[in-house]
């Protein structure tokens, strides 16, 4: 019987290893097509290396649910992209070897962009060379830029992070009686998804997120600075959300190596947050902080989606079904059938149509002076944080899966 | 029948409106003794200024409930300090008018070191002035520095999120094959609570936190990159925990504004953390990466401690109740009874014994080298961060408090 292997790669998320529960979980259940389950450490390079190691010690029910509340690739990642088919013949053939040797038959790709070129490149050499392996690729990423399907999981709970912060954050700043304005700083650096969700804070109650700035639309510096003011003037506390990847018209990214200072005096290092923050400082004289939530927006596991876990899970489980099924090369992909009710199916997607494009966000859900974003933007987006997953700590302290190495 | 007023003051945390839900509660509880239950916004300008509102509106469980959750200082906050007395009189006068106006016979002022010496100076004052008011201090400071009480409500929570945060970047950082080293600075200008709680992260599984700096210790550049050198020898990714407070043998703090770059190239502005992952990439040549946690580490209410909660709400409504009993110029402190299994009690403890004075980490808990903690802070420190309360949620969003202006 042929087994099944599963590997990770690229920037970790708060739910992949949600898809590699659901992928491992699939494999045990199907335990009359599919012998062992193995999984790679590393990404690709460990199939290349052979440290592939058993998984079975997820045939429990108690690991499984540690591993869905696990952050980051418990499997480990790679940054390794495959070479063009017939560029470096030998190291397709160490992979395929590795893989007979395991006599695998299913592989699942638990990856963004780049994994889905990895499955690929996997699934057209397997076919040219005349293999029977199947290769899927299970979709994740933070930055929710995969075309074709309507989100990627990670997303949802990266999203219910920056929007939960938001909040916090407002209801910290708003406490004295100064003015003062806050930017948050979110990943995404050609798409601004992350930072869109920061629209997600605000609620007939609360306005949380009064400016989003987005790499979708260029950076005016005098157009942002008058909506700040514009905005200061009916509201204390300023709340600003910009994405990592503003640039100006020129496509220069907004951030500032001037360490001798502007013209202000104020001298000036790093990125968009901390540039936009000097500028506000320094050209309107509001008490002005800046915070990067780094790489906490991606790991966050205290405050998951369980929207976002559950259909992590799913795609994994799915993967492994489309493959029993004799697809190849393909993704389990979010095919949405209604927003609310929110309803979802998912369905097998070429991997060749969505390695190496960039899904950024629509100009319908982008306001029109750029510094927002439209109803359209709520509706697709408030079902992917919602709901609150059970999560299982000891001591205080999240707990993990048990360590397979 | 007299009223009860009660106020916040200093930083927010995320349970010190658990406090005030604390006192409110008890508030509404002894009706027979207390008529109405008054809120004073923005601290003791508040009371000087009487923007004084009614708290009826949580007069209801749901609300209550609500409020518990709310991170930030509901009724807002200030910084102002009370002059000595004698000095001016006419600020105290101004205070007493508005207390008298409103019928006030019950003040809580829930808050740090400044409120606590707010508390103290109120009481002296109608004691002196032949005033029956009794003015009770509520504790709260994600600092844990007030002397005499074992702990403050709000370190706990803060201290959860910081362990929890070492934790899961510790994953998200091992997930890549190469050395790398994560500098997590936290508040905490002369006292280490906070740094110290990173250690929290620790168990028999994970080794999330290698290195703690608290301000307790003199900084030794060198002895500190040893330390680091002697980790990343037997673990891959080297965690840190820096308080922003660390200072050198001669009292600088250890930060930089030298914008023309080091010795090595390598520009730096910034504060403790930033400056320490400057010196560690450029003299060891890790690939390193400072996250400031910034507002978030006292205002994240996603992941508060049960433990926290539920005392920060007993020691509100305790404080009432010592009031009821003849208390005046007392803070609700905590007595430990054991440490396994946990047992505190609510003690009424002098307000003047507690003003103005500082509790730091204490030798016992700090490890010889001087970059750790002992076995006896966990001890201490370990419960404190214990439980996970039910929270509410809608729309992915944890909920807040409705607004009483």
């Amino acid at each position: 019987m042929e087994n099944l292997l599963v590997l990770q790669s690229g920037g970790p998320t708060a739910v992949i290893n949600a898809s590699l529960a659901g992928v491992i979980k699939a494999g045990f259940d199907n335990s009359k097509k599919i012998g062992k389950v193995y999984g790679s450490i590393n990404g690709i390079e460990g199939v290349e290396n052979q440290t592939i190691v058993s998984l079975e010690l997820f045939n429990n029910d108690e690991n499984l649910r540690l591993l869905k509340q696990t952050p980051a690739s418990y499997l480990g990642s790679c940054r390794k992209k495959l070479p063009a088919l017939g560029e470096d013949d030998g190291l397709y053939c160490r992979i395929f070897e590795a893989l007979e040797k395991y006599n695998i038959g299913y592989l699942c790709c638990i990856g963004g962009n780049d994994s889905m070129d990895t499955a690929n490149k996997l699934s057209a050499y397997a076919k040219q060379t005349g293999k029977t392996i199947r290769v899927i690729g299970v979709p994740k990423t933070v930055d929710n830029d995969l075309v074709i399907t309507d989100h990627t999981p990670g997303y949802g709970s990266a999203a219910k992070f920056i929007a939960n912060c938001m909040r916090q954050i407002a209801l910290d700043t708003d406490v004295y009686k100064m003015p003062s304005v806050v930017v948050l700083e979110t990943m995404g650096r050609n798409a601004g998804w992350l930072a869109a969700s920061a629209e997600l804070a605000n609620d007939s109650t609360l306005s949380a997120a009064d400016i989003v700035c987005l790499p979708e639309r260029p950076f005016d510096l005098d157009a942002f600075l008058a909506k700040v003011e514009e905005v200061s003037r009916i509201k204390k506390t300023v709340m600003i959300a910009v994405s990592e990847g503003i640039r100006d018209k020129d496509g220069n990214y907004i951030k500032e190596n001037n360490p001798r200072g502007d013209k202000f005096g104020h001298a000036a290092l790093g990125g968009a947050g901390k540039t936009v923050e000097s500028r506000i400082a320094g050209q309107l004289g509001f008490k002005t902080r800046s915070i990067e939530l780094s790489t906490l927006q991606r790991c966050f596991a205290m405050g998951t989606s369980l929207c976002d876990v559950t259909e992590a899970f799913e795609a994994g489980y799915k993967g492994v079904e489309f493959a029993l099924e004799g697809h190849t090369g393909v993704m389990p992909g979010f095919r949405r059938i209604s927003d609310n009710p929110y309803k979802m199916q998912i369905v097998p997607l070429n991997v060749c149509d969505i390695a190496n494009f960039e899904k950024k966000v629509p100009e319908e859900m982008i306001s029109q002076d750029g510094f927002g974003l439209t109803e359209k933007f709520r509706e697709y987006a408030l079902p992917l944080i919602t709901g609150e997953p059970e999560l299982v700590y000891k001591n205080g302290c999240l707990q993990f899966a048990p360590s397979v190495i």
